[in-house]
């Protein structure tokens, strides 16, 4: 996703450090201290404007949630629309999803959640993909034993892909599906605000979920 | 596939003992005897009426091509569509799928072609799908080390459950195709007849590659 410089951003980010961490090494290993209770926590992986984290977090109170972007304007405006509301169990990360280990401990994480990312399309960019295997190998390291990836995208390029890739290094899939919002699967399903934008228009949207 | 009965079927099929066979156990470890080169064996499960595996046969003078069918009817159709021209890799089986164990050797076959397959959408039909662990099972035991099975459908439900099986069975995915008409895929694409009909209608194919 890309957005217009926002002015206001970096000073909004330093105006709330109980909600997003700017330096992740310092947590690591003991992110659940941020937190109102220890419990099981769950990270996106390019959170965006943090519509899904948002509403996760809400939905399920019962585990700690953690948007993660590398893109400060866009994390600043997750942060805006997630001050509007006390959710105690949300934190933000401003942070690149190839260096999660140094920002989490082996097994801190629960589930990886990847929402609409960046497709990468040109073979030359596959490394880019937040599929690839270097990105399954940080999600592996950081996540408990058997830990579970949720995936979705529009993109076919990026879900044949996708699915190509967790096969090939090993994970095992619990569902696929080619059509979410027509499917049993939706019943549960948090939209990200591009997946309410697109699915609008009629354009199936893919999930897959996994696990290690 | 559903046809209507063919009174000249049985007849068909007593008249070409040349070219299908009714009971495979005879030639079990000894397929590549009824054709005219001792060359790599690939099956079809499902033939249908035959027009894959007959264009395959004349695309592809390399390869010996058996193709298989439960339906007596249907496969003769297959056999009449097959005589009207000299095909010398080409052969029938008038065959269950579920007992390719009975009728070719361990590592006789080396690629298992499934096409458009009865979707069988219920759960409790699950079993009599053609990616059901137990069918896969068959195909590994009759395939080559490191055997490849090829699958097309229109069927998304059919074909995101094949995505689940052969990935939790421990297949290696080589390509996962979303809409192989349009795909780089399709230039080498061989049609079935249903396929044909189908894609006309604009309806995406899905294409799955995948090795043991």
């Amino acid at each position: 996703m890309r957005v217009r410089n926002k002015p206001w951003a970096p000073e909004l980010i330093e105006a709330h450090p109980e909600k997003i961490v700017e330096k992740g090494q310092a947590f690591k290993g003991q992110w659940n201290q941020r937190f109102e209770k220890e419990q099981p926590i769950f990270i996106e992986v390019g959170t965006g404007k943090g519509q899904f984290i948002i509403n996760m977090a809400k939905k399920y109170p019962q585990y700690n949630f953690i948007g993660i972007e590398i893109q400060k304007t866009v994390i600043a405006i997750a942060l805006k629309n997630a001050l509007e509301e006390e959710i105690p169990n949300l934190q933000f990360l401003y942070a690149d999803g190839a260096e999660l280990t140094d920002y989490f401990e082996d097994g801190e994480v629960s589930k990886v959640f990847l929402n609409f990312s960046d497709p990468w399309p040109k073979t030359r960019h596959e490394k880019r993909r937040l599929t690839f295997k270097t990105f399954l190998k940080v999600y592996e390291q950081i996540l408990v034993k058997n830990g579970e990836v949720e995936f979705k995208t529009d993109n076919q390029g990026l879900f044949e892909y996708s699915l190509y890739s967790l096969n090939n290094y090993g994970m095992t899939f619990e569902g696929v599906w080619l059509d979410l919002h027509n499917s049993e699967e939706n019943e549960d399903n948090v939209e990200t605000e591009y997946e309410h934008k697109f699915s609008a228009k009629g354009q199936p949207i893919y999930k897959l979920k996994a696990h290690f």
